[in-house]
């Protein structure tokens, strides 16, 4: 008889709808390939809205969004959802396509009701040092029972590239991990890539960032991505599987682009309007770079010996990797003993609906093959 | 109580000794994080000797090649051994460090009787497509039976470098891949950044050949290398699991760099003496790609769609991340319908003992996780 994981996915943005047309691709090849699995989707939930099929049978993923706005009920506290899912004939994977850390918060409690995790939450593995030991001392991957749920959390760091399973490699191999480097914003990457491109040209630091977000790049307010945070909180989950136990994004060195004077402002087009006035500022430093034959990128770092992790804008030889970056694409450098002077490279889209969610259905395979 | 998994290793040379020093400190990480997993190495052979305990204790890793040299007794038929590993009290690993078709083609065998397979063996999984066909409708993790072994090769492209396994996860949640092109040997890689480096200059081919052989980046006999059958039988397993059943790695259009008229040459003196008579040749070659402001690789290519795969020199912009290729890095580029016009890219150190053993070893810790 075929075994049955019940999949309940909370967040339908766009990872979310990614996610559900990846798992309806992964039901269908698991129908043919390996029969004796049964995936069941019984929980779709946003905000406002939920659907769940008490009754455990599956859920059209089709239709199941026409379905949620049709037919939806108001979701319960996630306290009772849980509670609710632990009751299931069977394992149950939790996919979080939120970044809630409330939610977050809860999944020690849920791996301990032997409910997997697999999400790209960057905030559920970046906040405070306590949750994430809480979190990994309740995984069955981590050092909790091995009746408890499995966590997994590729996508928070390049989306779908496989930069958190290769640094756990290394580690765990006995491989010496001593600098991990790289461009890990898809909108610093193609802000940067536009305001020195390579080869020269480029415009002004303001009207690149009103580009940027003209073409959707940044987020709704671009401050959220010029404080450099989400950068911040990549490095701290690198750091942390690196060994070093880093309290919290705000706890290292982090650059923010947003100009002091205009910390203050009240509203995301108030900042665009004024930014342009700070135009000075960052071409001074566009033209120090080109005047050592080098480019300006906004990177992160972390030096494991010395544990110091930072993030801010660096200088790069046009010969450099990173220089070299186009569009909004992510580079990750591993230098390590192993590999010696020539770091192990991954480079690629790190943001994006389809590759996110990638990362999440990957994930879920690994946790569908460990609860086979 | 403690569960044993029980390790045996075919094959000491440089990969094999590499596994052995990771086999170690994955088996103290395990005792301090894992105490419920009781690594055991039970068996080490090589061509002529081996030692085998068959009261299924653990054989001390950092005696044990003395313990060989001194104690080690002829090995029997590989049949017979399997035999007696089907009869381990608990779940058996081989880990095959060797290149030998022959073994390889007892994988289904071993397989099947519950053994798993972790192997860096490219000869293995590029052989005629019946072995590829026969080992994974043996494999737990193929189509086999749940209580079959799982069968593992990361390292047979691109040594430790997460090559197969991103390959496997774009396949798998349901990315289309259009292209797969990279430079897949370490040695070709050393070889074209000498003989045409970026900016300029490098020497004549077959002085260039002679200096990598004797820094130890060639065979023993250069013209293995040469051949091009290295890289036809990456490309040969890099196309089976992106769907096209390439049927051997002769049954595509491979490039051979050794000259026609030396094809008879009864040595690789011989043959390393008279190549320096065909410098012209690609002296040649070498300046159409300097006309065009290209230069040229040795490269792997497999276009899915068309079904077309190919192994030879190519030429390229200098701005292409193929021609800033540094020493003996391997790059392999996977152009999908996910990550769009700019590629998913993996970089790095693609030879050597400690990262092919790195691959082995991720391999064995995947497998000691399904088995746990």
């Amino acid at each position: 008889m075929a075994k049955q994981i019940y999949i309940a996915v909370v967040g339908l943005g766009g990872v979310g709808k990614a996610f559900l047309s990846q798992l309806e691709f992964l039901r269908q090849r698991l129908a043919q390939q390996s029969p004796a699995i049964d995936l069941r989707l019984i929980l779709a939930r946003r905000s406002q809205k939920q659907l769940f099929n008490s009754n455990w049978e599956h859920l059209d993923i089709n239709t199941v969004s026409a379905q949620l706005d049709k037919n939806g009920t108001p979701p319960p506290p996630f306290n009772e959802t849980f509670g609710q899912l632990a009751r299931a004939p069977g394992r149950v994977v939790l996919v979080d396509n939120t970044s809630d850390v409330g939610l977050a918060s809860l999944y020690p409690m849920v791996l301990q009701r032997g409910i997997s995790v697999v999400t790209p939450n960057k905030k559920a593995f970046s906040d405070r040092y306590e949750l994430w030991d809480s979190i990994f001392k309740s995984a069955a991957n981590g050092s909790g029972s091995a009746s408890n749920g499995y966590v997994f959390h590729e996508s928070t760091v390049g989306a779908g590239l496989p930069v958190l399973s290769s640094l756990k490699e290394l580690v765990e191999t006995g491989d010496e991990v001593t600098k991990i480097e790289g461009v890990f914003s898809g909108t610093m990457s193609f802000l940067f890539n536009s305001f020195q491109p390579l080869g020269g040209g480029g415009g002004k630091f303001a009207a690149e960032v009103k580009k940027a977000k003209e073409l959707g790049y940044t987020e709704p307010d671009p401050r959220d991505d010029l404080n450099g945070l989400d950068v911040a909180r990549k490095l701290t989950i690198l750091a942390r599987i690196a060994g070093l136990p880093v309290e919290s994004p705000t706890s290292f060195p982090v650059q923010s682009l947003i100009p002091k004077e205009l910390e203050s402002c009240s509203s995301g087009d108030e900042f665009m309007e004024k930014l342009a006035q700070f135009d000075s500022q960052m071409e001074t430093i566009k033209e120090d770079a080109t005047n050592e034959g080098k480019v300006v990128r906004f990177v992160g770092s972390i030096d494991v010996p010395s544990k110091q992790v930072k993030v801010g804008l660096e200088k790069f030889d046009a010969s450099h990797p990173i220089a070299a970056l186009k569009g909004s694409d992510n580079i990750i450098s591993f230098y390590t003993k192993r590999y010696g002077s020539n770091p192990l490279i991954i480079q690629g889209a790190g943001a994006g609906g389809d590759v996110t969610a990638m990362g999440v259905t990957g994930d879920l395979i690994k946790v569908i093959r460990l609860l086979q």
